[in-house]
């Protein structure tokens, strides 16, 4: 684990490369995002599918063609380097999973940064909830849903949602958090009865680890999930796609609490 | 004035030529957004000027390359025909105002729908404050500020403000009012001193009709404004343009009360 709390220095220690692992708890006050860098021929569509798709789609940062420093919007960094490790796709097949992706880079490349649950878990934590999976640490379960984005060009494709489960009174405090940030996927998309949005079997994720079974006072809360644009992009089968290793996001210098509204 | 309540009804009053002057009032339930169009070249740039410029910019709807219907995001619509009166930029001059860009469309241009103060001007009137330019049937004073935007590319320039006054002991509830509408240029980016931020006179605007004086107990608050865009535009000079003619906005299907957080 990455023990800092600075981070612009967290991610110095990531762009010399001596660091490649998960980034979770890493300058916890600090946003963390999800990478996505496509084409300029496929940004149009996807940023029009962000705009049309806030909830699975938060988008916290947006570089132009060809430029690897985002302008410093979200702090001194150089999204070639400055991640753990990245995974790159073409024609949707993974082709490498590199430290860096300086050879890579191509004057025609946009990064897109999403935002993450990552900072809405931090304020359900410091209000006194508990978040099983971080206690266990493992990984959250994640359900295709029946529910379909809105297609922007070729990026089509169902939302992900992740779930968390809550006594059913607090439901409404999780709400109100969460709801607190609509930048990093907002209040949950449902609550209750997981056969309302497609979910057969609460007990067999597509992505994460099983939950236990519910407690009987705990009522299911799911959220828009970053896998969201990953299934949608996977599908369209860009020529070329970067994103974060699972995991190992980008550390802004954007703090948790300023995202709040 | 269109004097028509339904949105969808209102546009196709405009789409068959019936109508071709402002839009204030009409539908007024309804989100009205400025458009700008541009061509894909410049496109991935622009949005990622909105998105680091969300106060001035806020992206309420985008569409992808040759698409005038925005995938009906916001409403059935036809973005080449619904507005009254558009504006045609060739290299930043103004070649051409028709009510409808039929002839100018083409498979490359981007369609970007950015909201306006009118949607926090209504919930302001609905509680009972008093916006005299909507009294007097006058335009807002604007200004350029001190302040630059966050620039993305070709994209770049000073921040523009529009003015409103109020009483010193309303001031809190009108900051709380317009800070629930973020996505419709939000809390006001500064109150009180007009040098502060860079305007040397408030009664000589860059735009709109110089406000009365101001009454001694009244404070004047500034919000990012719509124009910004297109000064920073028409400072990049793109190939081509196309905006809304000043109040002839696009009526959309979103209800103002739904961009509430």
């Amino acid at each position: 684990m990455l023990n800092i709390q600075d981070s612009f220095q967290a991610r110095e220690i990531i762009r010399e490369g001596k660091y490649c692992g998960y980034t979770t708890g890493a300058a916890n006050q600090h946003v963390q995002g999800n990478l996505v860098i496509l084409p300029t021929e496929y940004a149009v569509e996807f940023a029009a599918f962000c705009n049309r798709n806030p909830k699975p789609c938060p988008l916290i940062g947006m570089g132009t063609p060809g430029d690897p420093f985002l302008n410093s919007t979200l702090g001194e960094l150089d999204i070639r380097t400055d991640l753990p490790k990245y995974r790159v796709f073409r024609y949707g097949e993974l082709v490498d999973e590199p430290t860096d992706i300086d050879s890579y880079w191509q004057s025609d490349l946009v990064a897109f940064v999403l935002g993450c649950s990552l900072s809405f878990e931090l304020p359900l934590l410091e209000a006194g909830f508990r978040l099983p999976h971080i206690e266990k640490g493992t990984i959250v379960p994640m359900y295709i849903t029946n529910q379909q984005c809105n297609p922007a060009g070729r990026f089509s494709g169902p939302m992900v949602v992740s779930m968390r489960s809550f006594p059913k009174n607090q439901i409404k405090e999780v709400m109100h958090i969460t709801g607190k940030f609509p930048s990093v996927h907002g209040a949950p998309i449902h609550v209750g009865d997981p056969s309302a949005i497609g979910i057969k079997n609460l007990y067999q994720p597509n992505w994460g680890e099983s939950p236990d079974t519910l407690p009987e006072d705990h009522v299911p809360m799911f959220w828009a999930c970053g896998v969201t644009p990953q299934v949608v992009i996977q599908k369209a089968k860009p020529s070329l796609c970067i994103t974060h290793s699972p995991g190992c996001m980008l550390i802004t210098d954007l703090l948790n609490k300023d995202l709040a509204v």
